[in-house]
């Protein structure tokens, strides 16, 4: 099932459906308490696509994957040793925009690069899960990009700017309730042509891993997210590009990149 | 004027009003928007004081008065510079409780420690504030006790567990709109003993300098929190201890600390 968060033709406002095929059809309610359908239908092409949720807690695994770890410690001459644990960290939601909306190159702005992303949406208040229950709290799945500015990222004491200014967190297009992670693979597109390509379920920590350390310490809540890191390199983007994540299942999170207006 | 977030004696839900004195006169609405009075006063001895607000994005200074820095560098033996600029950070949700709310120490957790911290509590969105007109976004101030696990603060990969565990972030009692930050002091006791004092506006950075910086690349908005870091340093806490923070104009954070259920 396909929870899709958008804006009507007209419509003052936003709202949820479920995406069947081309087709929206309207509720009353969202995917995170009870809903019922209006029997109001819209065609996708029709709607505009929003953040499938401002989510209340923004977590992101960061490194999770060996090879984009050692890539990034080898081009960026860091030291970064392999995460010996779940130490889950954070984002912002002032960062995020929906499908296909532009992402905004800061003027000062020097090594922009993508990280496609497998998206967790939480359903259910969880806490002292164990690795076995851990995604009984899960809702679905859905796409991020976590663009990241990699001189930002190595002089900045947190991570402020270099992932989290206006539009570095394209999230979407939908939130995916039915998901194969053992089936699935992330490509992402650089202007139409494949760059980086890799097996989504191939963490360093998996989401039961994660969820379970987490909730020894703090509780989950429904609209919360996990961003759970990204393999491979990306090249550096610029004005112009139009950048692909795709995860097997989940669709395609397609986002343009435009240089700020003086 | 004194914005409390509170819960009526048999009420099913929280709702805010103006504290004048003792009494709490209940409204229709929220700092954030318009607002009415509803004509029900109480008592304040009589109402459940709640978290003043769920923030959006929970910002945090982290290192900001020199004194703390050092002495936290020398106490943990890390290497610890003074930050160069304003880079701005994060805590999380799941973490806040209100005035009086126990603090849970997690069975595992060794060196507990308080941070008393000024908070700054966003009103309007805004983003490009120049350090002169940073503070028209504020709407108010309020109080903040940054509990930390000193060694998962050192150990972590993050502070997910060192500064973000469930109860960690007691924030309240109320918002102030009115504020003399240059004439502030913080006190924080422990069991009813003075243990550290500061002048609230000896910051390494102050708050225009940190709304501007964070402007320049993201949007604040409405209900956003910044909170301010702390000088000087906590004795390691236990069960049965309670922790006041107390900043001149702004009342008194209270919280006693409990020890984790097995």
């Amino acid at each position: 099932m396909k929870w899709i968060h958008y804006t009507a033709p007209g419509a003052a406002a936003s709202s949820y459906g479920v995406l069947e095929d081309d087709r929206v059809r309207a509720v009353n309610g969202s995917p995170f308490g009870g809903h019922d359908f209006t029997g109001a239908v819209h065609r996708l092409a029709d709607v505009r696509i929003e953040v499938p949720l401002l989510p209340r807690t923004f977590y992101a695994a960061g490194l999770n994957y060996v090879r984009h770890i050692k890539e990034y410690a080898e081009r960026s001459g860091q030291t970064l040793a392999i995460p010996e644990k779940a130490d889950i960290g954070y984002r912002a939601v002032n960062a995020l925009v929906p499908h296909e909306a532009a992402i905004v190159i800061p003027s000062n702005a020097k090594q922009i690069e993508y990280e496609g992303e497998l998206v967790v949406v939480i359903g259910k208040k969880a806490r002292h899960l164990s690795e076995a229950d851990a995604l009984s709290c899960v809702l679905g799945y859905t796409i991020g990009n976590d663009v990241s500015e990699r001189l930002w990222q190595a002089s900045d004491r947190t991570f402020w700017r270099a992932k989290n200014s206006d539009t570095f967190k394209p999230m979407g297009p939908w939130i995916e309730t039915d998901f194969d992670l053992d089936a699935a693979r992330t490509t992402v597109r650089l202007n139409g042509e494949v760059k980086t390509q890799f097996r989504t379920g191939e963490m360093l920590f998996g989401i039961a891993t994660f969820i379970s350390a987490m909730t020894r310490h703090l509780t989950l809540y429904p609209g919360d997210v996990i961003w759970m890191g990204t393999d491979g390199k990306s090249p550096h983007l610029k004005a112009g590009d139009v950048v692909e994540v795709e995860i097997s299942g989940l669709g395609c999170l397609r986002n343009p990149f435009v240089a700020e207006e003086a």
